[in-house]
């Protein structure tokens, strides 16, 4: 049990890999991202808890020894189910991401705002997370669904019109709110980090998916994982050759090793 | 054999149903929608290929005559091979849509611009059936990957604001092409109609679905299908009572009659 393993619904995920791969230079990391079924966000808690528990089968299928669920959507609704499940350690968004706010809101005004897909936000789990943390933070839930496709499809530039436009419709309501801190609870989310913060200037952006690589990377230390040799190992569920164009906007840099397809259905 | 069935990635096909409603009143119709894999648009050519076979199977397994393939996406990349791999006859949007702005360009100045998903597009399947009829029609096609989850998430009333920009980003560059017709070439398509229309307001918006409709219904007479009951039956691989929320939107009515939920994988 050699790798650590990270999926998500299709590129998103691959915000919070490249967060592990810089906490974790040596370790041996596998990705996986379902792009053949992509989006989860908009789809029921039963499909989603579904394509979980395959996409979790697969990489541990692969020589597995701790998962990062690094998916909002799943992370949400389907992570107590993969702990039931299976008997690796896992490592969602929720949390993590739930604890960085938490402190910076309790130092300050006491209020977090959420964004998420709808999935996400009808689980209500990032508020039950906070809640557990500090009863006394105050939390608003905004479901953001158009981001996931504006952020797969390139809409990211500080100014882009459509993004801007979706933004204020989404965020403006919630200006006098004045959150201390926003999560990004879907990890498709932090490539709109200009276009949020031109809406909501004052809070600290929480990304989701790099809090939860920092507790990852803890759990790695902390369970002493025997270090590898630093491979990254990608794998899709639709074409190698458009995953690979479009994961370096996510990656921040060209992947570097090959993409495999497998079959998801199947496992 | 005594229904007609009609599929699409989710809800978009509806708009061709309502069409094909309208034009056989009598006929027992059944839907599939994939929601739990929707959108087709953005997936390779390969997928949508495997999906469709799936869609059909299940199709078939209800007593189906003939197939309206009620998907822009499906009709562009998967139509000869449903053809090829099965007996009942096969409607797709493509040709009867291709048909139809063909009319209205060759009788004024032999310009139509085609809009459709991603994979749409790069299949030039549109181009291919336009100069099939009329080679002297210049065609130009635009990818619009955003207008599906913006009819999706109900961005479709005149003077969106978020729609009005990503329809003003995609057709602004197209204003001089002065088409003559605009095929709504994804079934979503329909449902933002006057948005398409304040940015290209000369040329006939021609509605692939409605186009396939009437094809299927010639088809069905002209073939005598025995005429039934007028039953609808609605089918999804996602939540029955999400599925049934939203199909009002695309039908223009309310559904009905019952959802029913299966799943689309162990076809």
């Amino acid at each position: 049990m050699s790798h650590i393993g990270v999926f998500d619904s299709g590129l998103g995920g691959l915000t919070g890999y490249r967060a592990l791969r810089e906490l974790l230079p040596q370790e041996d990391l596998i990705y996986f991202g379902d792009n053949a079924r992509v989006p989860y966000g908009t789809k029921s808690r039963e499909v989603i808890c579904r394509y979980a528990l395959q996409d979790t089968r697969f990489l541990l299928s692969r020589d597995v020894r701790a998962v990062l669920v690094a998916c909002g959507t799943v992370s949400s609704n389907a992570l107590e189910l993969l702990q039931e499940r299976f008997d690796v350690p896992f490592v969602g968004v929720v949390s993590p991401a739930a604890e960085a706010a938490v402190r910076i809101a309790s130092a300050k005004n006491g209020r977090i705002l959420v964004l998420g897909t709808a999935a996400t936000v009808s689980s209500g789990a990032y508020e039950k997370a906070i809640r557990a943390l500090d009863r006394s933070v105050r939390v608003a839930s905004v479901a953001c669904p158009l981001f996931v496709p504006l952020a797969e499809n390139g809409h990211t530039e500080k100014g882009d019109i459509a993004a801007t436009a979706i933004a204020e419709k989404y965020l403006r309501p919630y200006t006098d709110f004045c959150a201390d801190a926003v999560i990004l609870g879907c990890t498709h989310f932090p490539l709109l980090s200009d276009i949020i913060a031109d809406v909501l200037p004052a809070p600290v952006l929480v990304s989701a998916g790099a809090e939860s690589a920092r507790a990852m990377a803890e759990l790695a230390r902390s369970q002493g994982f025997a270090q590898g040799s630093g491979t990254d190992a990608f794998f899709t569920s639709d074409d190698p050759v458009s995953f690979a164009e479009n994961a370096s906007r996510f990656l921040g840099r060209p992947l570097g090793a090959a993409v495999s397809k497998i079959d998801i259905e199947t496992y």
